[in-house]
């Protein structure tokens, strides 16, 4: 008999050789049916490998990243064995899970592979499921895994092999197809009930760009046909509300190979979005006390060394400015926290000074390899929506809530629903962190209290806060599902003590501050990209860049329209007019492609009567066209509106 | 006789011979005592030297830069011959006339001197002017100049004749004292009245810090007492408004050695107060159409080779920044325009979207030496209120126009006088410009007419506009009377056309637009140090970071002071409390330090009748008591004054 633990600290006892699969048939069957993965004492274990000694496990399903994770990577091998099916003799490269999906590399020799073969691979891997085959482990010895890859002609398995140590090297096998895995895989290819291959592209074997270049076919699978029809629906959504798209439709930003890629320029329509967003951020912050402050572009060399910084910028970094003047040497900015910190030390402080929350939207530059730019999302050069605060260790837990209400507050005003995730130290490896067992304690169960007390449920993750102090992150689900990364606060001992700073306390002596960072949105420029796949490009009435477009229904009434924007702009409503020589049904849909929220036609009928005949953006035909309405009564509405979202 | 032709165009006839001097006593003998220099055929030309041929005139009084120049320079040879009287012996490097008064850099040898010398300087340049010595100038031969000033032991003054041409070595003698010297001087030392010894300084001969190193003497003169009188007052003034003095006392601003010389870190209040000035502008700049823009603070090699900078790039400023990808290379933004054109490129223009108004508060940074660098006034990273107009040739003057109306409104805001200058191009060396005759002819014709229509009377000066068109910049007299560069419109034709930019005018044909630069502050940094060094530091009511400060007479009132200041602040009015533990009389003189507006001194009087003791800051002390008033009849008051000063 041997003894498993659980993660709620249980222990149950089973006869050695029982697999994860039996332990989970022993809470429920129906649980059972769920698992997909397993951890066996933090290693990862196939939910069929028999368990022989005493230890802990944690059981894994679909929604857990480790359930998915085995099961396309369960369908990885699928793929591969239906193509060797189809294409005998081709040569296998990796084929792992990743974050949607699932892909493998492959050599395909003489065969031209193209997307219209994707049904025909689809077809072939349903009728590999259909024969509910076994996914069978096994620990090979290195000559044995030689031998038998060398027989089949597997080139490059033999490549990765001869890299590995014997004594650890396993295969797995289904129906005629072995790989070579370390796993973990799901019993039996038999849940894998939808499939879809998604695309092909080049990789070079082993990302060297001077070996052989490979296909790379990319699928992913589902165990309910449901799921991928949502997943293929979120795809085409997820293509309309390309921000990259959005971002060129409504004139918001643009990149240009002169000015350099990933360092945005952000059109007029763009900057009053984002302008908006900082009144809005600083209309809150200022609430909270936050002080704004103006730090340079660059820094020297020494306040990077003072901060640690330096030691760790490499050559993957923009390279530091030399000037003519000899021992001198800067940096572009690439966070805002040590010319924050200098800012702390311009004058003494004491107690009664604290908290200081120095806020500041403050543009940083970051190298990113050219291939790895995106849009908004990842970018060479990005503002910050950042701030310092420096405060006494008793202070951490109420500047936490503070901030914690701060982001979520943020987060409430575009909707957003919102996970977060608390990292915490390794107890068991102390000394990869600053600070002592004291601070870190007062700190951790400061941010845990926090959550609690505002009953945010926040995963605990043990071993991932940063070297200096442990952190709160948020994510946000954005319309279709999608999760995004946004903000962050973290608790910082190091910069203060790098920095040497001090205040003095009631006590007349001198003590170090603790520094907490935060940034509601991250940057500004993502959290825009962000928005705008939310929303479909379709902002919110107060951010938007025009709020109203008049369509005269032809050249005749362009003076009316003219009239109306002019009534509407003095009443604080931004309006333009679209008088192009065009029909009034390719004026409508050039607009809706701007996004604007309100389209005001206006003809003979509404001159007459000083209206407008009102047709709201993004709505259903049906629905869009809201009746016609005399200019003061539309502009009240939209007025209240406003107000009313902006009652930040 | 000859022909002399004045600035007037009319022409006189005179005998050969005739002195500038003699000219003007033609004019009037009340004149000819004011007249210090003169040009002749714009050559530089003693106003006792002898005129032999036809030509033309101009002649200056103290009022022209040219005269001051010219009564200096005499002034520093009097300096060196009193010098020479007093420690005979000493060599002479050189004696130039600067902006305000002159130097002699001079090898004292073995003697000591100090500031404690300065009155027997003085004391012996009087005596000096007592002896009414005139002026004289002298052709000589190099080898005659050569073997004189040899004799003379002056191996400083050999080594400058040994590098002139032959042919063009004049001297001027006054007593026993002659210099070498190209002139211009004014004929004889009498009218020197007022004199000042102002410091002494270190400086290498021929700024070569291999050479030996002189003793700068700074002096000053004036033709009448009360001039330096003022002077001096004025020197005193500027020294009580150093804007880096204020900058401190007031926590705006500050610079650490960590972040780096000349790079400013904007506190807090700083922050507010740029802030403001910001919405200002943002606000003004909105009526007149500007969009504003951001961009990032680095551009391509390539955005620069396309403007045309790139080749102007030299090793004395922020050299290059390198990525870890091969032939990228990156500059620090020195200026917003070429950003500003690419943004201009992003889409097709059409002559009805014209003029386009692009506004950025763009942070640049160009590279100054350590030495050179000064408070706000002279920086390595500052902040333009940038913009760049687009439009067509005809719209060209109402758009010069509606900027002037911006600057000079936003000068009239903060009261200062201004004056303007016109820099035409050069019509005798057009190849130095970019652009035909008829774009410079109609670009500065409507300068000219703009600043004619609108009754500025700006100074012409042929020969000073940039090579890609033509400007006008303003200067404004300060308080005391100091004048500064701040604001600049300048038209350009070279960037249109090096970014090949284009709209379509209404005869369907592409054309080229005119681009104009303008920065009413020319940067945030410089303006601010301007308007402390204007007001001294007292800013205007609207503009303080702090409005009003709660002084509590005792610890007893500390409490009525946080109600006091929590009331102003819910009625928007910035207040802060001084409740340390110190006497009244510390806190008003600490206070004033900080140039808060109002001191609301309270007490147990003020307590029980829910009012402060009103004390206005700057006012004299009889002045500054400005009575008892309830809370809301002075936040009533004040918001009152706010807005009446902020309707621009």
């Amino acid at each position: 008999m041997i003894n498993i633990k659980f993660p709620d600290g249980s222990v149950k006892q089973f006869e050695s050789g029982v697999t994860p699969l039996d332990i989970a048939k022993s809470i429920s069957e129906g649980f059972a049916r769920q698992v997909l993965a397993a951890t066996f004492n933090d290693e990862e274990w196939d939910i069929s490998r028999p368990i022989c000694s005493d230890g802990e496990i944690k059981l894994f399903k679909w929604d857990d990243e480790e359930g998915k994770h085995a099961f396309w990577h369960t369908s990885a091998h699928l793929l591969a064995e239906a193509l060797q099916e189809l294409y005998p003799g081709i040569q296998f490269g990796i084929g792992p899970a990743i974050e949607n999906g699932f892909y493998y590399d492959i050599d395909f020799g003489d065969n031209q592979v193209t997307s219209a073969d994707f049904p025909k691979i689809e077809k072939k891997m349903h009728e590999l499921v259909a024969k509910k085959e076994q996914v069978v482990r096994h620990d090979i010895s290195k000559a044995d895994a030689l031998k038998f890859f060398g027989d089949k002609g597997q080139t490059l398995k033999c490549e990765l092999i001869s890299e590995l140590q014997d004594g650890h090297i396993t295969t797995y096998t289904q129906g005629n197809f072995t790989d070579l895995c370390k796993g973990p895989h799901i019993p039996s290819t038999e849940p894998i009930k939808a499939i879809k291959v998604l695309s092909l592209a080049g990789a070079y074997w082993r990302g060297d760009e001077k070996r052989q270049q490979l296909t790379r076919v990319y699928a992913i699978t589902f165990p309910k046909k449901k799921m991928l029809d949502d997943y293929l629906h979120m795809l085409e959504e997820a293509k309309k509300r390309d921000h990259r798209k959005l971002g060129k439709e409504m004139e918001l930003f643009a990149f240009s190979a002169n000015v350099g890629p990933g360092l945005p320029l952000w059109l007029p329509k763009g900057t009053a979005v984002r302008n908006r967003l900082q009144e809005m951020l600083t209309r809150i912050q200022s609430r909270y006390g936050y002080l704004q402050v103006i730090t340079p572009p660059i820094g020297n060399k020494s306040l990077y060394v003072t901060s640690g910084h330096y030691a760790k910028y490499g050559k993957d970094s923009f390279q530091p400015i030399h000037t003519p003047e000899e021992g001198e040497e800067y940096f572009l900015k690439p966070m805002n926290c040590p010319h924050h910190c200098e800012i702390y030390r311009v004058s003494p402080h004491s107690y009664k000074d604290l908290p200081l929350r120095y806020a500041e939207f403050g543009t940083v530059c970051r190298y990113e390899q050219s291939g790895e730019l995106h849009g908004l999302t990842r970018v060479r050069s990005f503002t910050q929506d950042d701030a310092h605060l420096f405060c006494t260790p008793d202070q951490l837990k109420q500047e936490f809530l503070n901030v914690m209400d701060i982001i979520t507050h943020v987060f409430s005003i575009f909707g957003f629903e919102y996970e977060a995730q608390i990292s915490l130290r390794d107890p068991n490896n102390k000394d990869h962190y600053v600070g002592t067992d004291e601070v870190w304690d007062k700190a951790e169960r400061a941010i845990i209290e926090a959550c609690e007390e505002k009953g945010l449920h926040a995963k605990q993750v043990t071993g991932e806060a940063a070297f200096y102090g442990p952190k709160l992150d948020f994510m946000v689900k954005d319309a279709i599902g999608r999760r995004w990364q946004l903000g962050t606060i973290q608790v910082d001992y190091n910069l203060p003590e790098r920095f040497g700073l001090e205040y003095v306390g009631a006590d007349n002596k001198k003590h170090q501050p603790v520094m907490i960072h935060r940034a509601p949105f991250g940057s500004l420029e993502r959290f825009v990209a962000v928005l705008l796949e939310h929303t479909a490009g379709h902002l919110p009435l107060w951010l938007a860049p025009d709020q109203a477009v008049v369509l005269p229904i032809s050249e005749k009434y362009n003076d009316y329209a003219q009239q109306v924007a002019r009534e509407l702009n003095e009443k604080g409503i931004r309006t333009i007019v679209d008088d192009r020589n065009e029909k009034i049904g390719r004026k409508v849909r050039d607009n809706e492609m701007k996004r604007i929220p309100y389209m005001l036609v206006v003809g003979e009928k509404e001159a007459n009567a000083g209206e407008v005949s009102v047709r709201k953006q993004g709505e259903k035909d049906g629905q869009s066209v809201q009746g016609t309405e005399k200019i003061a009564t539309f502009a009240a509405k939209i007025n209240a509106l406003v107000e009313e979202q902006t009652k930040f």
